[in-house]
């Protein structure tokens, strides 16, 4: 299916009419079809005949104005039913709204190359404005092996965290994503203009809310939504028991995508909404890139190498050999024929064991026996 | 049932005999009762009628007199049957072996006032020898708060975690079994002989192996064990990705007790090994005391006072000033029109919201408008 100008344009002006994320509006516009809604609330009237507020609005707008204005900031309109429409949000149809939030947008205002249809492979990495050292340095590791796989990092450009997640994809040139909660020509926050300067320049802005929208709550709430139904999962680096972030982990989990959350101290108060996440809201817990890739990545993606430490001098021993040092005491040395005893092997046997354990520097004599060395007490 | 002085005699011999947690050995005793066993074991002969070995043994050990030996050093000897035997341990039976160790310990020597039959509400706090100051601090705390609430804290008296552990309970009084993998009237390590000369005066010191017995790394896989069976759950405070404790949970969970683990910073090597046991072996992550009793305890037992941080200004608000407050820009300020407009509200009924949100903090003036004060946007 194509989109009509004329469907187009009523997007454009539902768009402007209706808050973003505004689910009455929204879903009737998705039920019945954005022009039905829009020359219906055009034809609203008051009692004495005259159009009623919301009319009067819908026809001072000029749609194809906003549109042509918009096109020369360098923003492009993307809606359903657009070859570059992100069908993943879609699922937003059928998520349960949160905080009178939710359904699927009319349509995206975009800034930047990146096409948001190729932005299924994505991953959200999001948390705390006023993170630690620790939570900026893991988002943006996290950020940067997803870059590096070519996973899209999606985030909020918001201070901490957000920036982090966003900086380290640029890091290694991987595309990214950044979802504002005012129009995506506007630098909020204003110090992360050049950092918004650069996604424009190489990944995506995007925003419900048209050009010229500042930045309230509710846009906040709305955008959180977006971040999550983009994106495959959405990860949690730092989030205090009351974040932002948190609310948009909610929003993964009502739209089924993976919820994830970096642990952290504790003893830290920027980690406790995270642990709260994975203790009793079953966020899932990842400690690097390759965890995240796992978790999101189709099968036979990212594939997890578990975690090992250097190999022991003991994994190269025979199960015999083992059952001797497992029976080579601690403290004080044994002699040979109680070592023997111990493991319940002959004399001469485990002699010869016990010289190839103090030749591989597990075990060491005292006086007139053996004990384990430094080594072999690992 | 009670214990006759013969099956006790024949249990202290096998004591001996056997090495902790042999597996063999260990369930035949239990099967065809400790007495038979140990007669058959003294009825072996070798091919030319001279007694075998272990029957050797068997007659040089004396059991009555190893037992008067540990009774003169404040030992004593708890089998199953008697009234002090903590029954929990009797799921031993059931469980799968590892490493060659498992099965119900034929008896436990034991110094030290606190009944073993009074350990039911027990934890086992354990983790790395070589644990960080976040990791002590943390064990030390959970622990306190566990000895306050009455539940008893065992762990194994190593260095690092385990030694915070028993100190944490100490602090407030708290019961507390140190499980050793050595006899319990030896100090391992000897730089905790006062840590286990006050365990020794107000908990328990337990052990598997008799009086005597040096410390031996197959004693240490055995001792473990004890420390999960003994417990309703085992916390991993702080653990490398191969580390002892991971052995203790693992036994946990093969005996259905609850495995949990303290997270910490992803950039700690001693944190992997928790990390690892909650991403990938299903231990539950937890963060507090109040954490660690609500997952080990009964209902109504250290019920969980959900994480929350001191309310906002936020929460006393009326929902149509919350939906004003929602529209309120964060940057530039916006005429009470415009406030109207966007929250869908009459303008009068608005200004007066407006009006009460500054009286409360949450919105300041700005030129001609209004936009949320530092306090409106958390």
């Amino acid at each position: 299916m194509s989109v009509t100008p004329r469907e187009r344009l009523a997007r454009v002006a539902l768009s402007h009419l209706a808050e973003p994320g505004d689910v009455r509006l929204l879903r009737l516009a998705r039920t019945l079809g954005p022009e039905k809604v829009y020359d219906a609330l055009l034809a609203e009237r008051e009692l004495d005949g005259s159009r009623s507020e919301v009319a009067e609005r819908l026809v001072l707008l000029e749609p194809e104005r906003r549109l042509d204005e918009a096109t020369r900031l360098g923003v492009r309109f993307v809606v359903p039913g657009d070859a570059e429409w992100p069908t993943q949000l879609d699922d937003l149809a059928d998520a349960e709204p949160a905080q009178e939030r939710g359904e699927v947008p009319v349509g995206l205002w975009v800034r930047g190359p990146l096409r948001l249809d190729e932005v299924a492979r994505s991953v959200a990495i999001v948390g705390s404005r006023a993170a630690t050292t620790y939570g900026e340095q893991v988002a943006g590791e996290m950020a940067a092996h997803a870059g590096r796989h070519d996973w899209t990092v999606v985030s909020g450009a918001a201070f901490g965290i957000d920036q982090a997640a966003h900086r380290g994809a640029l890091a290694v040139t991987g595309p990214t994503v950044a979802v504002m909660a005012c129009g995506v020509e506007r630098a909020y926050p204003v110090k992360h203009a050049p950092l918004l300067a650069l996604i424009a320049e190489r990944g995506a802005i995007v925003s419900e809310a048209p050009v010229g929208s500042a930045p309230m709550r509710v846009r906040f709430l709305a955008r959180n939504r977006l971040i999550a139904a983009l994106t495959r999962g959405t990860v949690v680096v730092e989030a205090a028991v009351r974040s932002g972030s948190l609310n948009t982990a909610g929003w993964a989990d009502r739209l089924h995508r993976q919820v994830m959350g970096v642990p952290g101290p504790v003893t830290s108060g920027l980690s406790q909404g995270v642990h709260e996440l994975i203790r009793a809201r079953s966020g899932l817990l990842v400690t690097r890139g390759a965890d995240v890739l796992e978790v999101v990545g189709a099968a036979g993606v990212g594939l997890l190498e578990p975690l090992r430490e250097r190999p022991q001098p003991r994994d190269a021993l025979t199960p015999r050999q083992r059952q001797v040092l497992d029976a080579v005491p601690v403290v004080s040395g044994a002699p040979i024929a109680a070592i023997a005893r111990t493991a319940g092997l002959g004399v001469d046997a485990t002699r010869r064991d016990v010289h190839e354990l103090y030749r591989v520097g597990l075990v060491e004599q005292t006086g007139p026996g053996w004990r384990l060395s430094e080594q072999g007490r690992l």
